[in-house]
C-alpha cells in the first residue's frame, strides 16, 4: 500500500514552526506495518492543489494535514473538492459537532467557523473531540475511477494525534493496507550518550540477523528502537540491558518522570523538590505524570538566596562563604525540603543557567544536585552542562530525576 | 525564483529522526528574500530518482540533503548523474579534500570513502570543512537545455549549515535569485482565538495591498505574521493592535513569559508563584526568560492540601468546605504567597488536571486563578480547559501569566 503525507502550512517553510508530522505519522504507520513513500510540504494556498492532485494520482492513500481552520488561509477543504471535481457541501454532522464543541465550553461560535462544516460531496466527516476542525475522509471509490483515498486532518498535534488513532488507523486497516505490524521494542536510557552505544554494542547489534535498529538521542536520554523478529529483538534487548543495566529507564515507552512516579508509588514514598536553577521544571515534569498527586505534595522554587534561607533553612553563612551553587547549599536545600514537607525523599538542585552569573571557578553550566532521604544519607554530586538556558534546565532536571530513580532502586 | 528542498533519508519517515531542514533552510532562504515552493522527503534509494527528476523539471534551484556518505545506502550522487544523463567521474579536488580531511585528523581513509570523491561530470565540488562528504553544485546551464540548478548537501546540520552559508547562499545570489529580503513582523496575542481574528479583522487585512499574512495558533496564543511592504505591515499592525489591544503580548517575537519578566523589571516588582494543578510550570516558564532572577525569588508548588495550608496559610476549614479548587482557596494561596515571600505580586492557580478527580460541579479542566498585589486588590477568575493533562497545564499557565501581564499594565 503506497501512502504519502502532504503537510500544508506556510509557517512550516519559513523557519517559524518545526514540522513534526512526518516523524510522528511515519512512526505510527510503521506500527501498522506501513511505510511512508513520500512526504510533501507546501505553503498554504494554490501550491496545495498541484501537490494533492499528483499525490491522489499515484497513491493508495494520502494523508493531508493542516488548513482546516476557520480563516481565509485555510483552504484544504475547498481545494480537495476542486481536485476531486465534486461540490463542497455543508455536512449536518460536522455542523452539529461544531455547535456541540462551542456549547460544551459555553463559548459562542463565530460565523467563520461555519466553513469548517463544509466537506466535499460524498466524503465522510471525521469527528474532532479536541478542536473545532472536523476531519474528512474520501474513500478510494468516490469517483468511480482509480484514485487514492484522502484523509484531511487538522494540523495541531493535540487534534491530529487522537483523530489519527480513532479514525485513520482503523480505515487504513479496513482498506486492507495494514500488514501484520512488525515487533518493536523501545528501550529508554539515561546517563549515556549515543556514542557509548556505538562504541559499546553497535557492532554486536549489527550482527544480529533479522534486526533493524536505530537510536534517537535527546537531552540526557538515548532511545534504542529495535524492530524485527521477536527472537532477534530479545537478543538485542539482552545485549543492551546487560551493557547499560544501571542506565535503563524503561522498556515500555515510559518517560523518566513516569518511572520515578511509579517507583515512588511502589514504595509508598513521598518526594519533595527544592529547585533553584531548574526553576520548577523538575516539579512540573513530575506532575506531568498521571498519579503524581499520590507521591508528590511539596515543591520549593527557591530562586533567590533569601528563599533558600527562609523556606529551606539554608544557613546564611554557607550561602555567603560557599555561594549558592555549592555542595553544602545543595545538601542543605534537600535536607530543608525534607524537613519543611515531611516527605520521605527530597531532591535539590542549584546551578548557573546563564547567560550571566558564571565565574572561572563556577562556569555557566555548573550545577550541584543533592538527594536526601529521611532517616538516610544525603548524597550530592556536581554536573556540568554548558548549554543554552532551556537545554541546561532540561539536562539538569534529567540528571536530578535520574538520581532519584537510582536512589529508589538502591543503585 | 522557484526553489524546492528535497530531503533524503529513510530515518526521516520512520519516527526516528525529526526533520529540521525544512524549517532551517526555509528561514535562511527567507532572509535572502526567497521562498521554498515545496519540500519533499523521500526514503533512501530509488524514490530519490523520481522526486529529483520532477523537481529539476519545475524549479530554478533544488536543494538536496543527505545520501552523500560512504555507505551503500548513500546514492544521491549516483542518482543525480543518472537523472541528468551525465557520467559519474572522480573529482581530483574532492579526492584531495577527502585525503586532507583524514590526514589532518591522523585517521586512515577507508576504501568506501573514495566514492565520496565522485561527482556528476561537469558539476562543481563544494568543500566540506566539517565532514567527509563534499557537496556538489550543478549549474542550470550544464545540459544546454532549461533545468533547475542542483545543490547536493550533506544531511548532518553541523556540515549542512556552514556549507549553506559559504557555498549555497552566494550561488543563489549570483543566479540572480536573491531579492532584498521582505520586511516581516510577528505579533503575539493571547486570550483570543484564531477565529476571533477571522471575524474581527481578517477581511480588512485581506484588503491591504502588498501584504501577506498568516496565523499560527498555539495553546492560548495566536501569532499573526505580517510580510510585505513596510507601509502595508504598519497598516496591518495598526489594525490588529487597535482591535486586540488588550491581548497583544509582543511585536518582537518575545514570549508571554519574557514579556512578563520585562514588565516586572520595568516596575521593579518581584513576582511569587503558588501552583497546584500547573505543578511548577508557571515558575519554570518564568525562569526560561533570561533576567528572571531579578524579578522572581520564591515559587511554591503546593500540590497537596497540607502544602497549601503549611506553606501558604490556606485555612483548613475553607479547604474542607469549599474544596481545593475554589475561588476562596485560590485567593488565599495568592495572598499567602505574598506574605511568605515578601513579593509585590503573586499569582496562584488551583485546578483539576485529570484524568481523575473531576465531579459534575467541578469537571476535569476547571481551574481558579488569583492575582494578589501587595497593598492592592486580589482578583480571581475561573477558567475551563478540558484538555489532556499536558495541554491543560500549558493553557492554565498561559491564562495565569496573562493575568499577571494585565495587572502589570493595569488592564
Amino acid at each position: 500500500m503506497r501512502i504519502e503525507i502532504l503537510n500544508t502550512g506556510t509557517e512550516l517553510l519559513l523557519g517559524h514552526t518545526l514540522n513534526t508530522h512526518g516523524a510522528w505519522l511515519g512512526g505510527e504507520l510503521f506500527k501498522l506495518g506501513l511505510r511512508v513513500a513520500r512526504q510533501t510540504v507546501v505553503p498554504d494556498g494554490d501550491a496545495i492543489r498541484e501537490a494533492l492532485a499528483e499525490a491522489i494520482g499515484r497513491t493508495d492513500a494520502v494523508i493531508v494535514t493542516g488548513g482546516l481552520g476557520p480563516t481565509s488561509d485555510d483552504v484544504t477543504r475547498e481545494i480537495t473538492a476542486e481536485v476531486l471535481g465534486v461540490e463542497l457541501i455543508e455536512s449536518a454532522a460536522a455542523r452539529l459537532s461544531l455547535e456541540r464543541f462551542f456549547a460544551f465550553r459555553g463559548w459562542s461560535m463565530a460565523e467563520a467557523n461555519l466553513k469548517q462544516a463544509l466537506i466535499p460531496a460524498g466524503a465522510e466527516v471525521l469527528p474532532n473531540a479536541n478542536g473545532t476542525a472536523p476531519g474528512v475522509f474520501v474513500a478510494p471509490d468516490l469517483l468511480g475511477r482509480p484514485h487514492g483515498a484522502v484523509f484531511l486532518l487538522p494540523g495541531p498535534p493535540r487534534e491530529l494525534y487522537p483523530m489519527y488513532h480513532s479514525e485513520v488507523a482503523p480505515r487504513l486497516q479496513a482498506l486492507g493496507g495494514a500488514a501484520s505490524p512488525p515487533a518493536v521494542l523501545e528501550l529508554k536510557f539515561t546517563g549515556v550518550g549515543e556514542s557509548d552505544f556505538h562504541d559499546g554494542i553497535d557492532a554486536r547489534l549489527a550482527s544480529i540477523p533479522g534486526l533493524e535498529y536505530g537510536y534517537c538521542a535527546r537531552i540526557g536520554e538515548v532511545d534504542l528502537r529495535l524492530i524485527g523478529a521477536p527472537a532477534s529483538i530479545q537478543q538485542a534487548r539482552a545485549l543492551a540491558v546487560e551493557r547499560f543495566a544501571a542506565q535503563l529507564v524503561s522498556d515500555d515507552g515510559s518517560s523518566l518522570e513516569q518511572t520515578v512516579v511509579r517507583l515512588l508509588g511502589e514504595r509508598g514514598w513521598i518526594l519533595a523538590t527544592a529547585e533553584s536553577c531548574t526553576g520548577g521544571l523538575i516539579a512540573t515534569r513530575i506532575t506531568d505524570a498521571a498519579g503524581a498527586s499520590g507521591v508528590f505534595t511539596h515543591g520549593f522554587v527557591t530562586y533567590a538566596d533569601a528563599a533558600k534561607r527562609d523556606l529551606l533553612g539554608v544557613a546564611s553563612r554557607d550561602l555567603a562563604s560557599h555561594g549558592a551553587v555549592s555542595e553544602v547549599v545543595a545538601r542543605q536545600m534537600a535536607q530543608g525540603a525534607l524537613a519543611a514537607s515531611g516527605a520521605d525523599l527530597a531532591v535539590a538542585v542549584t546551578g548557573i543557567a546563564g547567560p550571566s552569573g558564571g565565574s572561572p571557578e563556577k562556569p555557566v553550566g555548573t550545577a550541584w544536585i543533592a538527594v536526601a532521604q529521611r532517616l538516610g544519607a544525603t548524597h550530592a554530586f556536581r554536573v556540568f552542562q554548558p548549554r543554552n538556558r532551556h537545554d541546561f534546565k532540561q539536562g539538569v532536571s534529567q540528571a536530578a530525576l535520574d538520581a532519584v530513580r537510582r536512589r529508589l532502586l538502591d543503585m
